[in-house]
């Protein structure tokens, strides 16, 4: 619990290198988190070579984590494997569609979201790479990706440079609801984002932006409509190749 | 890392209900896990009373997993507070596409494989119900679920009646993947899903369900063609009702 209430993310590492023998310790936990119906539909793709990190940090915007981090772990919704089983065993594989696709993501994610907390309960920090659904055909490029395998997320990994502070969050009450969903108010928005709009940090980004308000640092600079709009459609176009959208799941 | 490595998926539970001051324990390390630019993209959704959980069972297809739990946790996509949040702020929200709902969806699988880490190292038993994204429009009625809000996973949660014997799972070298990705051949294939196809209750549940291959078991009982098809269907169905797929990213 000390590990999951103490964490920061890491943006900034040594260069110390992450012994095989604990990744591997890492891996071994990893895998035994659930997965739909025992499949394990994911793949995990450890770069540790300079030259493939820094074939991949455009995929990542040159996002200097991406380039400093002596790990790159990708993680993938991957129904290859599952396929080529099923078709040597005189099975018919019926897993060229959405909700294949959303499975396998789910399990992708589980099992990153394992190798996390497995990482920093040994010391070590990581950044996930959100940049990952941006550019998944960069990524399919550069680690040779084949059909049925789509990169969801990246985790950059290795040992804390610098522990900064812990991130503020909304209150517990902001996110959870009880029985059913209980619908905002404007009084309510008010009052749950309060604490973040007055943390002294986000008050002097949004002044470095040269914005007013705290969220519009989100929509007009980090996460705007035509960007999100770009790379959703990268995204859909990625899952036609992969194999997972078709005109029958449309 | 021994509550990682020694887990089991629980599905039968006892009747001891889980304390309100321990599952706000459990809530807020969930909420202190990674999320996109720190948004918080995902609502938490927990049904503890009797009748909110008979009505959610028929979307989980009444499994006795979702019935047999004292509590059912829903992780929902949720773009509906952080839209309210910017046009309360003078900030023109642009998140009616893909990309997002993906991020979305990343945040809340992160938050709830948290939740399930921190619920196992309190001695609670966990079992996702992957039935969720099968059924989101009946769990979106039953939870009262606006725009924007869309259920990605279900942890059913209680103390363990029985702990099962560990499932088994494919050695590491079939998962993990050095540098790039390494196609799978033929013989890799026999040889990574040997241990799997040989485990005693494997054989037996091919054999009781009249199936030459275990392979079989999954394509044409457990996950076929036909119903994949179907649930994507109504996955994409919902994802334009929510207002994450429109012609422009089509």
């Amino acid at each position: 619990m000390d590990t999951l209430l103490n964490r920061r993310t890491i943006r900034s590492y040594t260069s110390q290198t992450v012994a095989p023998e604990l990744l591997n310790e890492l891996l071994a936990a990893t895998i035994r988190s659930s997965t739909t119906g025992n499949m394990q539909l994911y793949s995990i793709v450890v770069t540790r070579e300079e030259a493939t990190r820094k074939a991949l940090a455009p995929a990542h915007f040159n996002q200097p984590v991406s380039l400093n981090a002596p790990l790159l772990v990708t993680f993938c919704a991957d129904f290859n494997r599952f396929n080529l089983w099923c078709e040597q065993r005189q099975a018919v594989p019926g897993y060229a569609n959405f909700q294949s696709f959303m499975t396998a993501a789910l399990d992708a994610t589980i099992a990153a979201q394992t190798f996390c907390i497995a990482a920093e309960a040994k010391g070590l920090g990581i950044c996930y790479l959100g940049t990952t659904t941006y550019n998944p055909d960069k990524i399919i490029e550069v680690l040779n990706l084949p059909r049925f395998v789509v990169p969801i997320t990246t985790i950059a990994l290795g040992y804390p440079a610098q522990i900064p502070e812990a991130c503020e969050r909304l209150p517990l009450e902001a996110v959870v609801h009880y029985e059913a969903y209980q619908p905002y108010t404007p009084e309510s928005i008010d009052r749950l984002y309060a604490e973040k709009e007055a943390y002294a940090p986000n008050v002097q980004f949004t002044r470095e932006n040269n914005k007013e308000t705290l969220a519009q640092v989100f929509t007009d600079i980090r996460y705007p409509q035509a960007n999100n709009e770009h790379f959703s459609h990268v995204l859909l176009e990625v899952l036609k190749g992969q194999g997972f959208l078709n005109s029958e799941t449309l």
